[in-house]
């Protein structure tokens, strides 16, 4: 990062100009729009980074769905060998560029690049994952039920059903993972993987870390000769552009993560429209973690330094971070809070997304501890002053019964920021499980006779959660086929759903069932033979035969 | 019928007193409510028939709400042999009554006993459907991805994922399946086959058959030892009890099936909730049908007949009933038309649901024939001047060029109607298409030379559809585990699930993921051994091992 600082222009002599080509890109093609310059901010520095990126307008958005709606006819029909190619070239063209791209998307965020290099990783595993999905096909979830020509009082005729792709779905960036959920995140990913055209309105905290994959996207389709109109991306520092993507009559799901506020107000404005579609907004959640009494009792000190650490990964910024610690007095939870303290006192400060961000956090760490009864319990002292933007982790404490009477502690604080809620025993600890509010994830500390002893503590925190997890932290967001990234609202609008792992690609498809049709007219999924030679269920059998 | 007629205390002679209770339920306990009396009227006489049923008020709402909230900790958690006993032993007690319940569902809709008799054996069936598939138990799609402690650079937790029921389900029931779509109809099977509560909104169509099925209901939960919580039926003749049942908080989820116009209401009255829920509306559809040139060429007359005949099933008051049929203009149409007019006029007229309904059959019928281009095929002659609410079968045609003009022709005219759409060409008619509004079913009558020759057709109507049927008619909805009764907007409002059939159950549960859980923490249904053998996914391999 501090390499990239030290001169703005390295990108452009690394990448070429044609990697960091800041205009929109409508069906796979760099247009030109002229409602504003928008420039990128290095949030460290406050300084602006290299790169004009070109505000789109509603002509842009119609121009990206129409294209979209036309090319979703011929790609979700492609082989599905096919499809795992292109999503594969993906992952190629993003590894080819990964050394400008990993330093862009560390000056636009300030997060590390090691973290980065992690991050995108997980990006690549992503889109290989969906890749290797498509490509097994078993996903298509192909049911068969056959003919009954024989039985009474009526013939039964014959069915068969598998999942299709509804149409084009918007994808709104999320800042704190400019790679993993962004322009070729788990969203836009898993949508393409389903055989949905993709149009991704670029989160405005990181546009070269946008230009630059969106570039390797259209690379990838000229590659692999997909339809030109499955991907687009636009830019915009505002709302309109947003606005006009969820309403417009030809897209067929929106996906956000990010703010409560913002993700309601898509879904409010979602709801506006004639046709409903689906709206997966993951709009944060403040992961509980109940530390029960044995658990305290054999490691409270090694606890407080990796529950430290968890709240502090990544400035905080993260969907999953542990935002409420709830304990039961008693000298072990005291010994808990002195470590706790004294370890978030030592945490370096770090560079946080943005401006807004950063003085988000300020603003409500400094809000929430004046609020009745909330003592602050510890505040970092290893603060760089010579950058912006700079987190401070930050502790606080309360007691049950304040907490439980003030439902604005629930909110969460962006951040690296905690809250320990102090209950008298048990039964208080149940009161504030009680009033909590949906969550992406909920942790519990225990011995497991505590767990066998408290079932109905565990039942309860499973009410409230998408994820629930047993001796460990909640951050680290495993993409796989059992994770469950979505909660409970407002944790997320639908738990029905995941955004992570390889189940997110049922947000974008539904079951089509054919009644009576041919062998030779059926989809190769359907087909007695089984030529995929993929799971299927038979007669209420699963098998591949 | 006419037995019951000529009786109208039979039904109290025969099931006794406590068979037919017009209180209201809630938690599986009648209680009194004063807030009118309701009266259940014999469309076919216009004449009130037995029984008192009393109008609830928000204070059973909350009552029920509460009621299935608290029991559905318990529930959820019950063993899903004892689960399966439940849904198995409510189909026992529905069977138990099924003489007088026939008769009573035939005098309040006016449906013949025989339909009535198949549509008892349908909603026993279902029933039992749902409790071999919980007692069977992959349904609840385990998901197990064991932890991969050696990973780098990280280790991998063991994740383990399975579908947990949301939360009270509340049915609006049917005016039109008065058993299989009512109070122990799919939805309320299928929610309580999830482990989820459910508060049924009696449809004020039928009070008394209500009654009986939810003495029934009542009867089971006592037998079985479920909790009473789970099961609680409201009466109301107006919208309040509706209205107050979708915006309390403790509901979770919204079935109804119906016109656009109550569904849209619904809907956008679910959109005015905190918390957004899943709301499933299931609101009418045209069911296209298109004839291509060789089908009718081979067999126009007997085609003609087979949808007079499809078109007047029930007095054609069937979701999937064929409201729209597409041809291009030939001889063999002409042939087609003119046998479809003669067998129509000579369809006798039955009595339809509701006074309501006939009434609006009348006024739409008189409607549409008036509008531009729209020309009457033909009427019935065969009207039974003795009884009320009779139907009349009515067709009608129209140019293609009309119609693609006129939206509001694709407005479903709930009865025994048809309209003919005369395309000069198939260009022209895959303009029709074009236009298309989302459907519950789409048919195809046609050679297979045909369909392999215009499968751009046949692409843009499996886009308009959740069901397509090659040569036969769309009356008729399998229920099993390949049926899709749910189709893009505004057939539903959420085309990924389905009202019919096995899959309906993933309507009413989420994924819950455990992290890192012991082996003797964690359900059965995720451990190690599979004690409940069933199938599930084990690090991407589906197996029962």
């Amino acid at each position: 990062m501090m390499h990239w600082l030290s001169d703005q222009n390295c990108l452009l002599e690394v990448g070429g100009s044609s990697a960091m080509d800041g205009r929109n890109i409508v069906a796979a093609t760099f247009v030109d729009a002229n409602e504003g310059i928008l420039i990128a901010t290095n949030p460290a520095t406050g300084l602006p980074l290299a790169g004009d990126f070109f505000k789109s307008s509603s002509t842009e958005v119609a121009s990206a769905l129409r294209s979209a709606t036309a090319a979703f006819r011929d790609y979700r029909k492609m082989n599905k060998d096919v499809k795992a190619s292109f999503l594969n070239a993906i992952a190629s063209e993003i590894e080819q560029i990964s050394g400008p791209l990993v330093e862009r998307a560390s000056a636009e965020s300030g997060l590390p690049l090691a973290r980065l290099q992690g991050e995108l990783g997980r990006t690549t595993g992503q889109l290989r994952l969906f890749a290797n999905l498509v490509s097994e096909g078993s996903w298509v979830n192909a049911v068969i039920d056959t003919e009954l020509p024989d039985r009474k009082p009526l013939a039964r005729p014959d069915l068969r059903s598998m999942l299709v792709p509804i149409g084009p779905v918007v994808v709104f960036g999320a800042s704190n993972f400019p790679l993993a959920f962004s322009v070729a995140g788990g969203d836009t990913a898993s949508a393409l993987a389903a055989g949905c055209p993709v149009i991704v309105k670029a989160h405005p905290g990181h546009y070269g870390t946008s230009a630059l994959v969106g570039a390797a996207i259209v690379n990838a389709i000229k590659k692999t000769g997909m339809p030109k109109g499955i991907f687009s991306l636009l830019y915009d520092d505002g709302y309109s552009i947003g606005q006009c993507l969820v309403q417009h009559e030809l897209t067929k799901a929106i996906t956000f993560t990010g703010s409560y506020s913002g993700g309601m107000a898509l879904i409010r404005l979602a709801q506006q429209r004639t046709e409903p579609i689906p709206v997966f907004a993951e709009m944060g959640s403040i992961n509980p973690v109940v530390f029960l009494p044995e658990a305290l009792e054999k490691s409270a000190g090694d606890l407080a330094k990796k529950y430290a650490a968890s709240i502090s990964l990544g400035a905080g910024q993260f969907c999953t971070n542990p935002g409420l610690l709830l304990g039961i007095q008693s000298p072990a939870l005291e010994q808990f809070k002195r470590v706790l303290a004294a370890s978030i006192a030592d945490i370096p400060s770090a560079t946080m997304l943005t401006k807004g961000i950063a003085e988000n956090y300020k603003k409500l760490t400094t809000e929430v501890t004046q609020l009745e009864g909330v003592r602050l319990l510890s505040v970092s002292k290893n603060k760089d002053k010579s950058l912006q933007n700079q987190s401070e982790a930050t502790v606080a404490e309360v007691n049950a019964i304040d907490f439980i009477q003030n439902p604005s502690l629930q909110e969460e604080v962006f951040g690296p920021y905690s809250m320990l809620v102090i209950a008298r025993d048990i039964s208080e600890l149940m009161e504030v499980v009680a009033v909590l509010k949906g969550q992406l994830t909920v942790t519990i500390m225990a011995s497991k006779p505590e767990v066998q002893q408290h079932q109905t503590l565990v039942d309860a925190l499973s009410e409230k959660t998408g994820r629930i997890i047993f001796n460990g932290v909640p951050t680290g967001v495993e993409v796989c086929g059992a994770m469950q990234h979505g909660g409970p609202f407002p944790a997320t609008n639908d738990s029905r759903f995941t955004s992570v792992g390889s189940a997110a690609i049922n947000r974008f498809v539904r079951p089509l069932a054919y009644q009576d049709w041919e062998q030779e007219l059926l989809p190769d999924e359907l087909k007695d033979e089984n030529p995929l030679e993929i799971f299927r269920t038979v007669n209420q059998k699963i098998t591949k035969s």
